[in-house]
């Protein structure tokens, strides 16, 4: 292993965050609430560090699949220690431990938060809380790749190592194009939402914020009571569809915006992701009309709010869907296995893999009544490699293993069976909010210390996609 | 498909299972409680339609692929229906779906219960439902094989469908021998219990119905407090060893007769078995030690009990869990997922899938690292066929499936979520109790009607290991 490798790219990192630390100053300068100065403070030491690294370090070009997964991990660990020292250095979030939690929910677009009272933090901490989702959401590292040139030549592991999806769609064959392309979509789309929003209602540092929340599929809110604050059914509809939007491949979004609409309904995928979406809101909608919502247009506005929010790993909130029918529940824990599409900001096991997962249990029942014919799996048309495959089931027995243990230490931890449960779900989901004591209306400050660092670790675990931190723990890859 | 051939063979089982019943005609007698004319008459009445259909269909000997599935998963519902009668005749269980439902949990050896106080019925009652335990344990279709040389030829289909673990193991190159001798070494193994148990202050009553219990990994009690009624470490710890011994594979038991004891220890999956075990009892030993049990002793022999008899899926319960700290809810709801081995009477997964599944989770992670090396999965040292990792995979992509669809219905039905989950849980995994509302101190009467129809074809998925069940529900069956 090259360390000076992985650090010197550490280093560079450090640089960028400390960068776009500035974009909340201009906010904490703009309403003058005093945390201006730890901002700019957090940015200069952020960027020092990074400096430091760069130049006592030298670059080596070729970067092994060993180093690659070290440089992700590692870069999101960083990007989250150094991300968190605004909130820690300013007192908002006096211990570290919840910090570095916030921070590393925010990145991973989890949205699952410590604080009890969001709207007591100034607007530039506010401001840098939604942008670690916005930053998160297309990949640190994929923005590293799109501005830097020299990080070209060991791209391809790096941009593997970070969006492993179980099949790899680049837009062209020179990786720095492909991630150039990807964060031009996401930008092109993140401003439209955000003069939506404000058509609705927004100022611009709301309308950024929820943008940022959305198009990332994060789910930090500005206000204690998350969308639900705004009370407003146009604004809940942009935002479904936005979170909709964010949890469709990018790749689909280029084509669409160049014109090739027909990718949509070519894929397989995301017809799919509609028909489970439809689905379960349909379900949703009537099961809420018998208990909680008689009015049938708001039956259908807060369920298909939340299938769509927990669906696409969002976690935005718009009615305590604790107190639904505990069918309902079901539902939204159930959906929290589901996830974006692959190639979306949306996390979970993604609607690919649990798609290829269906398709084998079929072919298995089939295989029954003809034990000798070979029944292959087809993808939009395509038959899908075996390796592939196993990739897949593999993917989901370490997810599932990861769920079991962590659930485990949670309930060591004190917590009763179903709030482990769903706060392992909700952050390994990086969706944010789940049920008992980290439901709708709660948040994860009650979660003991040690707690949250596990549950930092499945959010990491989780927006990685799972092999490229578990390979870390592995007695192989330190040999 | 040959209706003749299927329907010829449920007349034979229906002969069977009458003649079956007249050992619980023979305790009734003894005992005279008046449910001796009962028992006879539903037996007369399963012997006559047997006979009926036997000399009404002729038989044709070669059974397909097709028609085997039919055969056996028709087999156990008419079994059940069938056995029912002495429960719903006799006015024991006024309900017919709740006769239907006990006899499914008695045949499948789930050990789910409707019934509100079990010592309430007649003895030659409890007979029976204890003999529908250790009839299925071993299988009801292999127990015909074993018996009547006719059936010889479509055997092995009809083998494989009932007992359709993932690696099957044929003592013999002719099934009905295979039969024979499974079933010879289940006879000797249970009178040994027995006796066993009688040594413990069990009359022949309870110490045969415990061991049909025990030996099938059933669960069914003579008594409302299941074992915890002789409150006797002796009798606690023989069924510890007997449910160990049942959720072992009998081929192993088959050599181990014959001397060679060695086969134990070089089966990977008995290790794996033992491990677990012996894992999951420290773990819950020190875990209950600090909470409820603080007498070192018996904290061992309360948690090594529930343990195993989780483990095994026997269900027997000493202990009410309910009152045990949330991570030993936890994991006795996790070992719900184990089960006993392949080739064991014990249900649920299996301990060589969950092997299997594990073994792949950790090879597709050497695979990140040396992306084009093949890296076979062993076991006992020979490489697992592709095929067989893909069935073991199928396998558990459809278990999971029934799970949270009928856990779905069944919070539909109005159960709270951990109730509906942990009943689908340990009818799936014929377990029988769960938590919640089926916990050990309660019992399935108060599920609703169609709750208890949803549970009952879980129990018989379950116990046929799904394919067989489920392919019956395909489109390309009934081409």
């Amino acid at each position: 292993m090259n360390l000076k490798a992985v650090f010197f790219v550490q280093g560079l990192l450090l640089i960028f965050i400390g960068i776009f630390m500035q974009f909340a100053a201009l906010f904490a300068w703009y309403y003058g609430e005093g945390d201006l100065t730890i901002i700019l403070i957090s940015s200069a030491i952020t960027i020092g560090v990074g400096l430091v690294l760069v130049f006592s370090l030298r670059f080596k070009k070729e970067i092994s699949i060993r180093e690659s997964f070290a440089i992700v991990t590692l870069g999101w660990i960083f990007a989250s220690l150094f991300g968190a020292l605004p909130f820690y250095l300013s007192g908002h979030i006096p211990s570290f431990t919840d910090a570095f939690f916030e921070t590393m929910s925010g990145f991973t677009t989890t949205g699952a938060s410590i604080l009890t009272d969001i709207e007591a933090l100034p607007h530039g901490l506010l401001f840098w809380r939604s942008l670690t989702h916005w930053l998160g959401g297309m990949g640190i590292i994929v923005l590293s790749l799109a501005i830097l040139p020299m990080l070209g030549i060991g791209g391809m592991q790096l941009y593997k190592a970070e969006i492993p999806g179980p099949i790899p769609d680049k837009l062209t064959p020179r990786i720095q194009q492909t991630a150039k392309l990807l964060w031009g979509v996401y930008v092109l789309i993140s401003f439209v939402e955000t003069v939506l929003l404000m058509f609705g209602g927004m100022d611009l540092f709301d309308a950024l914020c929820h943008t940022f929340g959305t198009m990332a599929t994060g789910g930090f809110s500005t206000k204690n009571t998350s969308i639900a604050h705004f009370n407003s059914a146009y604004l809940d509809y942009v935002i479904v569809i936005f979170m909709l939007i964010a949890g469709t491949n990018f790749s689909l979004h280029y084509f669409g915006l160049r014109g090739k609409m027909s990718h949509y309904w070519k894929s397989e995928e995301f017809r799919f992701y509609i028909a489970i979406i439809l689905f379960f809101t349909i379900f949703l909608t009537f099961d809420n009309l018998f208990t909680i919502f008689p009015d049938f247009l708001d039956s259908i506005r807060y369920s298909v709010f939340q299938a769509v929010a927990i669906t696409t790993t969002t976690g935005y909130v718009t009615a305590d869907f604790e107190k639904w029918s505990s069918s309902a529940q079901f539902i939204l824990l159930f959906l929290m296995f589901i996830g974006g599409s692959a190639g979306s900001t949306g996390g979970s096991v993604k609607i690919l893999r649990v798609m290829i997962f269906l398709k084998l249990g079929r072919s298995e029942l089939k295989k029954l009544l003809h034990p000798k014919a070979v029944i292959p799996i087809r993808l939009n048309g395509n038959v899908v490699a075996p390796n592939t495959i196993v990739n897949v089931l593999g993917f989901m027995i370490l997810y599932l293993s990861i769920l079991i243990i962590v659930t485990i230490f949670m309930t060591i931890l004190g917590l009763d069976l179903l709030s482990a449960f769903a706060s392992v779900a909700a952050t390994l989901g990086n969706i944010g909010p789940g049920l008992g004591d980290v439901g709708p209306t709660n948040d994860y400050s009650q979660i003991p210390f040690l707690g949250k660092w596990l549950l930092s670790f499945c959010m990491l675990a989780g927006r990685l996609e799972i092999y490229t931190v578990l390979v870390l723990l592995t007695r192989e890859f330190w040999k």
